[in-house]
């Protein structure tokens, strides 16, 4: 296992035409020297795929800049029509740290990436998150209102120049936003009811938007083949806000409706910190260290 | 990092000429295709040594071999004096399941190498623990009972007749044990007291042997710079007996004497499965599996 990982989760605008993605797909997992695919994710209704991949530093960015070709070649978007915002081609592209990698490794290839990317393919870039230039451009709700179909009028703003490239979107591939976040670990906790606005509250309770936990996004949902109702949450930054203390906060939330938690998921991957540092908290480690896991050392260069 | 990983922690007679120690670990050290050495500790009270290393079969099967050879061109019993029980130059060596191996596997590998062993240096071996050929072999300190001194006598009694090798011990090493066991855990639990005496009744309620948990071996000791006493405990059997069972236990006896854990250790190495198992209970995950933690997904074989 290399020893210094980042996470890359790029999103490309199709979801129909499966023989599109999968050209795609297969350009970039082909990459030579390139990043590992670990996941691919596809939404007809979105119309748009989710690539998960992850790797060292030079294998992420020969995959990435595959992904660029393989989109250009295949995606038009005046003719794409999907339910979710979208920008460009390959619409978002976030860095993550995972192991051995600080934020700022991030946002120095998101940087550099991008002006290479603006550079050989003519697309406007912005920068997002951690790599914005500027404050109103950390959100990428903000950068992407408006649309592809907005852009020509929004880039002659000069709020909105882009950091890299072209000061006009490119005809068919539009414009990208790359940058650096932290791991999002999607996590949800069910309760012993199917009353939804019960699991409603205690998002509202927990979740920074409304006065909750600083990295914790949540809703309400119903399963409603279980018939339960769960608090379906985004945990933005796990080192932060860590899953302990959102569980913890659900459970003494839930108590004041005589309901309990009936259990939980982590829905695809999780860094392993996440899970040590809630074993830790909860069996009262005192100087426990990643390096004292089996598997860990075993994975520690030789000697 | 290998896909199947067996663990070996092989004890030998000698803790306080630093340069036999050197030596011998060394000449294990450099075995060529040998395994990892992931640790090394030396008690000049128990005059002895313990290696902690973990590979495929065969590098184990190398290293340990490698290990026979320095041990006894070194170690002459005869001469031999310190704290600890011991029968033999290379005392013991268990063979532990860690990933993607089977008990069986580790059993196999005890009985060949034990009869290889046998052969190669004249050193008769008994078998122990998974690997015992009788129910009254299962015990190490069973088959240790007498020591290197009382070997001649021990080994005419028909039930104590070695698996492997010669019928009378090797004159300078002596005979040697060596079997399967599962990954023992070194876990302590601190209390909010200086009283040694509850850790002894806490250590009693939870352990085996006093009608406590199967797999929890544990006695009361004292910090005495800390002023705090603790559970001190071995857990033979994570994946039967698991942390947040004996921590759960610990918590609930304590609290009949008015006392608190502060806080727990692990000493040395832990698998990996078993801090997953702790975050699993507490944060009451439903359906989790190992693969879906990020660095296990980079670690298996590649698409």
């Amino acid at each position: 296992m290399p020893t210094k990982i980042i996470e890359t989760v790029p999103n490309f605008s199709e979801g129909r035409r499966v023989e599109v993605v999968q050209a795609i797909v297969e350009a970039v997992r082909s990459t030579s020297g390139g990043a590992r695919v670990l996941d691919i994710s596809s939404d007809p209704d979105h119309n748009r795929s989710v690539l998960t991949m992850a790797g060292e530093e030079e294998q992420i960015r020969a995959s990435i800049l595959r992904l660029f070709e393989a989109a250009l070649q295949h995606i038009d978007l005046r003719t794409h029509r999907g339910e979710h915002p979208r920008l460009g081609a390959v619409d978002v592209v976030p860095f993550v740290p995972v192991k051995g990698v600080a934020m700022a490794d991030c946002v120095r290839l998101a940087r550099s990436l991008g002006e290479e990317i603006a550079g050989r393919f003519q697309v406007p870039v912005y920068l997002y998150e951690e790599a914005a230039t500027a404050e109103h451009r950390r959100n990428l709700a903000e950068i992407r209102k408006g649309e592809f179909e907005g852009l020509p009028r929004k880039m002659k703003d000069p709020l909105w120049a882009p950091d890299f490239g072209p000061s006009e979107p490119h005809p068919a591939a539009g414009a990208t936003v790359i940058g650096g976040r932290e791991f999002l670990i999607a996590f949800n906790v069910n309760l012993s009811t199917a009353d939804v606005q019960i699991a409603d509250r205690i998002a509202r309770a927990i979740r920074h938007s409304s006065g909750g936990l600083r990295y914790c996004k949540a809703m309400g949902v119903i399963l409603s083949e279980r018939r339960i109702a769960q608090v379906s949450i985004n945990m933005v930054n796990f080192k932060k806000t860590p899953l302990h203390r959102v569980v913890e906060m659900v459970k003494s939330e839930a108590a004041r409706y005589g309901v309990n938690v009936v259990g939980s998921e982590i829905v695809g991957l999780v860094p392993q910190d996440a899970l040590l540092a809630a074993a830790g908290f909860y069996l009262g480690l005192e100087d426990f260290h990643g390096s004292q896991v089996l598997e860990n050392r075993l994975a520690e260069p030789g000697d």
